[in-house]
């Protein structure tokens, strides 16, 4: 016999006194800046790994806004495996970050790992994210949930979405603002860095009214495999995708390999639109400039 | 560290000495009945997890043959993970599937589980089946591996895709006619039957020249996901589904849970129909008769 | 919420209809040649993994037969992931091992893996064995289940202990000698070859009145791994161990960096033999004959 | 092909800069209040999941140090998977657990989660725990790396070996007390809360310097596993073991059904005493008192 065959039985439903779909049938929307994620757009946040400096963040700004971008991505603090890896460039790298959002007017969304930044970050940042290694870093959700900011929450590599939709609700104690985040899970195959569950997305709306968006980047590790799994992540019903931008990704500090290329990006964009069109999900790209 | 973060070296590649990609550029297209399956169609196989009977085959083939299936699908020997549910129909099952294919004129798949019933089977249907209980049944596909047929070869639930590539060479040694088959893995999550691993669709056209469908049924375990990741598995750039209707689930014999209704199935059909267009593939839905 | 978190249900219990403890609460000791598994003894089945030549199986027949071994393992038919890879002696390899018996006088089991070939290989064995390829391969456990003899039938990598007891039940069918063997399942980690799941020593002594053997060398795949965890198998209540031994491993066509040193073995028996007087498990080692 | 067949290459030994064997060939010996873990006494530190109540702590504490447990466990902060499960008694505990520490004379140990507590908690143990949850909070190891107390620090349940030590240099960057463990780690099996890898005992002492236990409560989640676990754990080469006791495991707050009885510890205790005295590991049990 393989794993639960029937329908969720509304008994689990239920036991989400927060996070669950019961408790707003028609869905929550998350507003940043005017734009809403959980709606009919399909929000894209895009951006380098890390904040490498000034001119990299906005040159890569400014090319991910010009094919359709509305939310900026970029790490200041990153949790790297390795302790001789690099770590990101913390504070100077939020003021940065701040400086591109200045230029751009695109919100920006960054990570925050340890209960003593929240404060700093909450100064430079319009979403904070929770990576994937801190899902069940509850100390850290409590806090956030005394925020009055959207939060980008990832699912943990190892966790159910049972274990993620009840990671939620320290959240959602204090603050409803949250978008879940699908970005690949731990499996036997090596051939991927992790395996993009899309099966989540589905499920995740079912049992659950908060947005869904997914990370083709970490979910895929491969540059070239990025454009058809947001395309399918589209199709499956996501809200929107979280992925890495780099203007010159062989020189990335991290994560260049699956960094796309600024044309690639552009090409994933029209594509999206396209499908977008066809079931009805908004992207809007930017008309280009003519001289 | 995470696993495997560069580029699938060329070394890798080239020790597919049958399966790899650098074998055909192009890519294979396997032909039944004047269906193409690797090429611009998108090919919808459908139909029930088991043949029950005449009236109960013939009644969904029908259907799904009217919503735009172009291959049936039924079984007729099933492998059940305990030997006290439903085995089958056996040979009278395979007659059964031969006769709703003279009625409909729909080219038949179904399973085979035995190299002693490959003769048997032969003589009932247009493509075998190797499930994913059998991928690595190495005397069933040197024995398929003799057959003049298209077989379609699903992924095993704990198979990486390197191990499934090299089975598909017990068969290519001397049949050509092979169509990979992603149809979920298995993982640690429990909300759903099985983990559908729709990252294997570019990963599998990238080191290989096969066709590769997806079988959104038993990748999910449930009704209401199977129309969500079908659209997701086309969009990722799948040449086809293998899908499971019933003309009554509720009274199936086995998978009931997760065959699709038949108005579920032709709303999937339409909007995989739209999503195509959008993309380049072909979808045909005949036109309904009118009195 | 982690998984299951209270003992197993007696409804579950009883869902094994041959398999499951309460059909016989003393347990199940299956015979062999006046050797009892699943009783005091901890047996020991010890050999190459393949038949490559009459003098390489004879030489470690006689080597493993000194340490203590009382059962001889070698393939004739193997399983190997690509085509290309060597395949097994066949009938000449079953032949070498009858002759390997006849000098040694140690029983021997070898693998079968097709239904056509359970007539040659039952007069070449005393002891079946299905890999674990083929824990679901339904048409050989049920052609396997009209033999009288005894089955070492080892887990799938990929099968939970509730797939695995519901498989064993289509041999227990026709054929109450059946010995589980845990192997080492397919997860995400990488610097072993599989994950050995000594958990399964309990729980399916636990569930099942079946003997319980286990298979270091592939659960493992590093040869130095071999000793401490086939110590670890026994204290966890393991009836003896299934391990790949070679007169010289460097040069083995299959498996050579999983297999033991002739001396490598012979310490690993006085090792169990210490612990197994310390818990009541006997293993008898011969004393060397001197000159 | 499965996995990394061949041993590990000396590369990816030296490239753990801190953690490598090669740093310290004869292995580390972390002592606290006299006692040596990670030489030749086993280790067994024991004590309920939380702390409940002065009562309920101190009649433990006094029982698992009646058979022989050297170390008192005990947490006060608990990572639970939904905020409405009990979070437990947080500076109250702390007090706790310090009281019964005074009264028996033992060691503790108890779990740290946030940054901001660590100062805190370093006033009221012995020993920090990071939890399998935190093992890559790494703004937490860094805090930790500057403490001069040993720290038991548990394997993440999504996190291969290679991660794990990598994550270990976080602390050993300035604090050389790491105890590893391991806790068991998330797979597709289901009758078991963990898959406990003891193929990780060997592995890790071949890799790394670091004394290693092994949890067989987290790592079964079944009471009756415990003392099966343990055994196996011993006889693979651990240098000790954490377990869960309760002095009324019914009424227990937390973990309940995988806490011990106190006559199943008892037993345990006297079991691997036994074993210990096989393999020369030492396990010493006090004397009971006689009136």
């Amino acid at each position: 016999m393989e794993k639960l065959l029937c329908d969720i039985p509304a008994s689990r439903l239920k036991s989400y006194q927060l996070a669950g779909r019961q408790q707003k049938p028609e869905g929550t929307i998350v507003g940043v800046q005017g734009i809403e994620i959980g709606g009919d757009q399909f929000v894209v946040m895009a951006g380098p790994c890390a904040v490498e400096s000034y001119d990299q963040l906005v040159a890569t700004a400014k090319i991910v806004q010009s094919s359709g971008a509305t939310i900026l991505r970029g790490g200041a603090f990153k949790p790297r495996s390795s302790p001789f890896a690099f770590q990101g460039m913390e504070e100077e790298g939020l003021k940065i970050l701040w400086e591109a959002r200045k230029i751009t007017g695109l919100p920006v969304v960054t990570e925050v790992m340890d209960t003593r930044q929240v404060e700093l970050v909450n100064d430079y940042t319009d979403i904070f994210q929770i990576g994937s290694r801190n899902m069940q870093n509850f100390p850290l959700l409590k806090e956030i949930s005394k925020a009055d900011k959207p939060v980008l929450f990832k699912r943990g590599l190892g966790a159910t979405l049972d274990e993620y939709l009840q990671a939620s609700e320290y959240i959602l104690q204090g603050n409803e603002k949250v978008i879940l985040c699908e970005r690949g899970i731990r499996t036997f195959e090596t051939s991927t860095r992790n395996t993009l569950d899309l099966n989540a997305i589905p499920m995740l709306k079912h049992l659950s009214h908060l947005p869904v968006i997914v990370d083709p980047s970490h979910g895929t590790g491969h540059r070239w495999m990025v454009g058809p799994m947001a395309r399918a992540a589209m199709a499956a019903g996501a809200d929107g995708i979280l992925v890495e931008v780099h203007h010159n990704p062989e020189e990335a500090l991290c994560d260049g390999h699956q960094s796309l290329h600024p044309e690639e990006f552009e090409r994933m964009m029209h594509d999206l639109q396209v499908i977008g069109e066809a079931i009805g999900k908004k992207i809007l790209i930017p008309e280009k400039e003519t001289a």
